[in-house]
């Protein structure tokens, strides 16, 4: 199934996304529909609720699948090779002590309260940064609490996936060691455009893409990964109890904007689009704000 | 004021800690007095709640302040200099490009289902890590909404304090380069006894001791911070909108395991006291868990 989480007139609502493009939404209460796929996880098999009639995509504006992580998301940093590479020549590594390519998988977090949906902007803050980047991501959502889980159970405990764009203030990434800081700046995790579950997504198969401004700059097979989908849950979740409705950000390919010379960074006016096959495209401008606009 | 949450025949409660130790509970319903003081924060001033009849410390069991913070708690590491330098000489400090006394306040955080309350255990899983330390830390308690605090007025934004032991997996800190993980292991934040409101404590004039089966292992005075808690707030604050009951751990003085040689690592049967004038003791058995007990 395709989820999408929306509002319709400002009523928070979450629906199948049909063939056609329209939505038929499941009969939720607002406040329920507000919490995005979390509300789902626990009701279960989104399947068994009763849906309303369909609605045209027109009518609603899109919001991220899960508006408000319960804690922060779980991120994978230099997890595609060539992107390894890219990161550790641009000076911002603070992770170098690891190699080019990590041996173990790099997990570090970002704040909840950065999760944007498609279509709303990316805000930066000239005063803080001046070298924020792009990095296009497919996204787990962990859909059954695991302690423990092993590489061959592991995609059992994955409810579905979607896309975010782990927006970086490279400078503070190098500046604060490690990455909490220059990875959460508020907006900064753009999500979407929807969720789709599981069993309708195969990762192995697809291709995620970046562009900005309309140029192509990642471009790159999810099966390119350095640590796959079941390594990084199994990793993550040796001594720490995944919780459905944990997210997990499986890292960036190659063609951020510090792998050019010079960087590219993103200023304001810019736009960033991100595609996944079968996902969608998750798109965001970038706009000044605080103290720098 | 001091306040300690707890549970009372296993109904959660909040109240006011008298001179004689005596509780005096706030009237609040058990599912608010369950979120800790995160109830408090909403409602306001706890002075104005109305409070209900007194009841001798032996009749409750005390909880964590906060017993599920709404997102990871953030922490700060090497903030004290002689513990920067016991640290650095370790082998597990994957932050070595800020060098030993960092310039800028290394940020990173702790998912927020790690913490317990007093009297739980520390449980330890040897299949996972087996150099498991302590890190005795007062915390910070953030009670308004903040984003760009300025060194001047940071401390208006502070709610209290509380201690934190910031326990880590020194294994696990070095091998994933970025310290989530091994800051992250479930019941890695033991945090309380209970929680002091600002007005009544001064961080600069207390000291924080930890002792390890009676054996004084660290003892320093809180004035010894790198980074005093108003350059951390103003660090975090600055593109990161700061909520309240966040919490902010301020980092931990020379004395940890590791800066022993050989280290001294945590084991089953231990018990760790954390003290801190004008807060209190949170003390915490060491147990076996898991595969690896």
């Amino acid at each position: 199934m395709k989820i999408a989480c929306f509002t319709r007139n400002s009523v928070p609502g979450i629906g199948n996304v049909e063939a056609d493009g329209s939505i038929v939404p499941f009969d939720l209460s607002p406040e329920s529909a507000a919490r995005g796929i979390a509300s789902l996880l626990e009701i279960g098999s989104p399947s068994s609720l009763p849906q309303l009639a369909p609605i045209a995509a027109c009518e609603i504006e899109l919001r991220a699948p899960m508006p408000r992580p319960q804690r922060n998301i779980f991120c994978v940093g230099k997890n595609y090779h060539e992107h390894a590479k890219e990161f550790s020549a641009s000076g911002f590594d603070s992770s170098a002590a690891s190699g080019v390519v990590p041996k173990e998988p790099i997990i570090f977090s970002k704040l909840p309260e950065t999760v944007i949906g498609t279509g709303q902007p990316i805000r930066i803050d000239a005063s803080v940064s001046k070298a924020i980047d792009y990095e296009a991501e497919l996204a787990v959502i962990i859909g059954k609490q695991i302690r423990g889980a092993t590489r061959e159970n592991a995609l059992d405990f994955v409810w579905g996936y979607t896309i975010v764009n782990d927006v970086t203030a490279r400078d503070l990434q190098g500046k604060y060691s490690q990455w909490l800081i220059g990875k959460s700046q508020d907006t900064f995790c753009p999500m979407g455009p929807i969720a789709v579950t599981a069993d309708a997504f195969d990762p192995q198969s697809a291709r995620i893409r970046c562009l900005v401004n309309g140029e192509l700059r990642q471009d790159a097979s999810i099966s390119d990964l350095i640590f796959d989908i079941p390594r990084i849950i199994s990793t993550i979740s040796a001594g720490i109890t995944l919780q459905p409705g944990d997210i997990i950000a499986t890292g960036t390919p190659a063609g951020v904007g510090i792998g050019f010379t010079p960087p590219r960074y993103l200023v304001p006016g810019d736009n960033v689009r991100i595609e996944v096959d079968g996902i969608g495209v998750l798109e965001n401008p970038v706009v000044a704000y605080g103290n720098g606009a």
